[in-house]
C-alpha cells in the first residue's frame, strides 16, 4: 500500500505553528495559567450584547451562515463611510490573509515585510512557495521607506505593514501611512494590518479610500470587540480585488453565531469605549509595573506593552520562561533586537495583579 | 496607480459559488422561504445540551479556541477507536477539502469524481489548478469501479466518494466501499465523504483503519449534529497524512464556540438517536408526499429524499422554481441524468406540511 503524493511545495513545508496555544502549554505543563496575558485578546470580554447575541443564535447554529456576510457588511459599509462590495468578512485576518496570499502569491513571487513582523503572515506566504525578503525595524518601529525600497527592488507582489505594528505596539501616523501607500511600486499592494487600530490616538489611520487599488486594510473583531474565538475579520480594499475572494474562499466558512456576535458587537460603541478606556489604564499599570522593576516599557497604541528587558534576546527568553513558569503566559518577538522584550497584553485587574507580583522574582530567577 | 497582480492560476478562475444560500436567495425574492429545505441542515436542532455549552462558552468568546482541538479529538479518538493523531478537526468538512486539495493537488495533477457530485470539492480542485475527470453515476449511485479505473487510467492524486451521496442519497454497503479501498491505485488517496453516515443502516460505513494510507474520511456536525452553522468537520486518515495538515492549516481557524458545541452534541448520544428518528420518520413523510403528487421518492441514507419529478432536467428546474416561488427552498442536482429530480431536506412537521400542501400547485404549474 503506497500512500497519497503530496505536491512538492508541500513536500517541503516543515509541519510548523507559527504560535504555540496557551492550552497546549497548560497542557504540557500540567496546570493553567493563572494569567492569560500572552496573545492580546480582550480580557474585558465582549460586549454583553454580543454575548447575549451569540446566546440566542446558538439554538439557531444548525443552519448554516449567511454566505454572503450580508448584514454585517452592511453595517461595516455604513458606519466606515465605503461601498460593501469593497469589504470582504472572513475568518479571522488570518484566513483573510490566507486567501489574499493564494490571491496574489506563487510559487518564486517575492513578498516583503519586516523582521519580526507578524508570523502567520509568513507562514502564508511559505504556505504558498512565496520568497520573503525581510527588513529591519528602524528603532522599534516598521520601516515605511525601507519596506518600499525593498518591494521596489524585489518586485514584490505584496508588501506587510502592520500598523499599530505587533509585537512592538508602536504606530506611526496617518502622514505617514499615507506617504507609504503613495510610494506603493506599481504591481505591489500594500498590505495594511489594522487589527489593533481601535487602540491608537486619532490620527492613526489614514482615510479610507477603497478606490485605491494600491491597499487593502485589515481589521478584526478579535481585538477590541473581545470576539477572538469567534473568528471574524474583514478587508477593506478596491472592489476588483474584493471580489477576488470570491474565486477561492470557502463561500459557507463562517459561524452563524460569531456572524450575529461581530453585528451586535459593532452597534455596541459603548462597550467599545469602556473597552479602550481598561485597555489605556491597563497600559499605565502594565508600564508602572515595568519601572518598578527597573525595566523600560515601550510606548503602545495596542491592547499589550512590549517591555524593554535591558539585555539581550536570551535574557527575554528567560524572563519570559520564569514567567510562564510562575503561570504567567506571555509571548515575546522573535528576532533581534526585538528579542530583548516581552510582551504582555494589558489585562484586568486581577491578571495585572498577578503579574505585580510575579515579575521581581522571575527577574532574579532569569538575571541569576 | 496599478492594482495587484493577481496569480495566472486565481486570474483564470471564475469568481464562483458552488451553492447560492437561502438568506442571498431570500434578499433577492424580498421574502422569507416558509419551509428551508435545500441544503440538508437539521431541522431539529442541534442538541440542547450543545446549545447550552455554546451559551455558555459565548461570554468566553474572547479567547482564541484551543489550536490543537485537544479535547474534541480526545472524545472522538476514544469513541471512534482511532489513535488521536490520525484525527483533524477543521472548520467543516468544506475546509477540510481545501487543505487536503491543497496539500495534494498542484496545477495539472489529475482528481476524479462523479458527474454531479460535491460540487465544493470541485471548487476546491478548480481552485488549486487541478484537473477533474468525472465518470458517470450507475443508475442513481456513484459507480466505485469506474471511479478506480479512471483514477488508475489519470494517475489521479484523489478519487472522491460520498458515502451516503449527496445529491441523491443512495448509498453502498461497507463491503463494496472496502472492495473499493482495497483497488485504489498506487498513489492515489480515496477521500471518502462520509457526511451522512449517521443516517445510513448499520453497515454501511467499512471499519476505520488509520493505519491504511489509502483512504482518508470525513465527517461532520452539520448533519446528525445539527451545527452547520458551527464549522465543525473532522478527518480520520493515516498519522502522516493528518500531520501534513498542520504545514498549511490556519492553527487558530476553528470558533471557541463552536468547539464547545461540537464536543457537548458529540456526547448527547440521545439527541442523536432522537433526530435519527425523526429523521427516519421525515424521509417516510417525504416519500409519501412524493408519491402522492405521482413522483418518485429514491431510497436515501441521509437527511434528505431525492425525489424524480418524472421528467427531464428542464422539468424538475421548473418544479424548483414553481417551489421557491411558493416559499419552498429545496436544490436539485446540477447534471443530466439526476437533474431530473428535486432534493428535500428532511424537516419537522411544519415545513413538511409546507410542503405537502405547495407540491400539487408547483407540480401543475411546472407542467402546464
Amino acid at each position: 500500500m503506497t500512500g497519497p503524493r503530496l505536491t512538492p511545495l508541500a513536500q517541503s513545508l516543515p509541519a510548523s505553528v507559527p504560535f504555540v496555544g496557551p492550552e497546549t502549554q497548560e497542557r504540557a505543563r500540567g496546570r493553567p495559567f493563572r494569567a492569560r496575558l500572552g496573545a492580546n485578546e480582550s480580557l474585558f470580554g465582549p460586549s454583553p450584547k454580543a454575548i447575549a447575541a451569540m446566546q440566542q443564535a446558538a439554538a439557531e447554529a444548525w443552519k448554516y451562515g449567511d454566505a454572503q456576510n450580508h448584514d454585517l457588511r452592511a453595517v461595516l459599509a455604513a458606519d466606515l463611510g465605503v461601498p460593501p462590495e469593497t469589504i470582504m468578512v472572513g475568518e479571522g485576518i488570518d484566513g483573510l490573509l490566507g486567501y489574499l496570499v493564494r490571491l496574489l502569491v506563487a510559487p518564486g513571487d517575492a513578498v516583503v515585510t519586516s523582521e519580526g513582523a507578524y508570523p502567520t503572515f509568513n507562514y502564508h506566504v511559505a504556505g504558498f512557495g512565496g520568497v520573503l525578503h525581510k527588513v529591519p525595524f528602524a528603532g522599534d518601529h516598521e520601516d515605511p521607506e525601507a519596506l518600499i525600497a525593498k518591494a521596489a527592488e524585489t518586485g514584490a507582489k505584496i508588501v506587510y505593514l502592520s500598523n499599530p505594528d505587533n509585537p512592538m505596539g508602536t504606530w506611526h501616523d496617518a502622514g505617514r501611512v499615507q506617504a507609504m501607500i503613495d510610494a506603493v511600486p506599481p504591481g505591489t499592494l500594500l498590505m495594511l494590518d489594522e487589527a489593533y487600530i481601535e487602540f491608537a490616538p486619532e490620527g492613526t489611520a489614514p482615510p479610507l479610500d477603497p478606490a485605491d487599488p494600491r491597499v487593502i486594510r485589515m481589521r478584526t473583531f478579535s481585538k477590541a470587540q473581545g470576539l477572538a474565538g469567534a473568528r471574524v475579520g474583514y478587508a477593506i480594499g478596491a472592489a476588483p480585488l474584493i471580489e477576488a475572494f470570491h474565486k477561492i474562499r470557502n463561500h459557507f466558512g463562517m459561524c452563524r453565531v460569531s456572524q450575529a456576535g461581530a453585528l451586535a458587537a459593532w452597534g455596541d460603541k459603548e462597550w467599545l469605549a469602556h473597552v479602550q478606556g481598561e485597555v489605556a489604564r491597563g497600559r499605565q499599570e502594565i508600564a508602572r509595573i515595568a519601572r518598578a522593576n527597573g525595566l523600560t516599557p515601550l510606548p503602545s497604541a495596542t491592547n499589550f506593552v512590549t517591555i524593554d528587558c535591558g539585555g539581550d534576546g536570551a535574557l527575554a527568553r528567560r524572563v519570559l520562561e520564569e514567567l510562564t513558569a510562575r503561570d504567567v503566559f506571555v509571548r515575546m518577538p522573535g528576532v533581534a533586537p526585538l528579542d530583548r522584550c516581552v510582551r504582555v497584553s494589558v489585562g484586568d485587574a486581577q491578571a495585572l495583579a498577578v503579574l505585580a507580583e510575579e515579575l521581581p522574582a522571575a527577574l532574579a530567577a532569569a538575571r541569576g
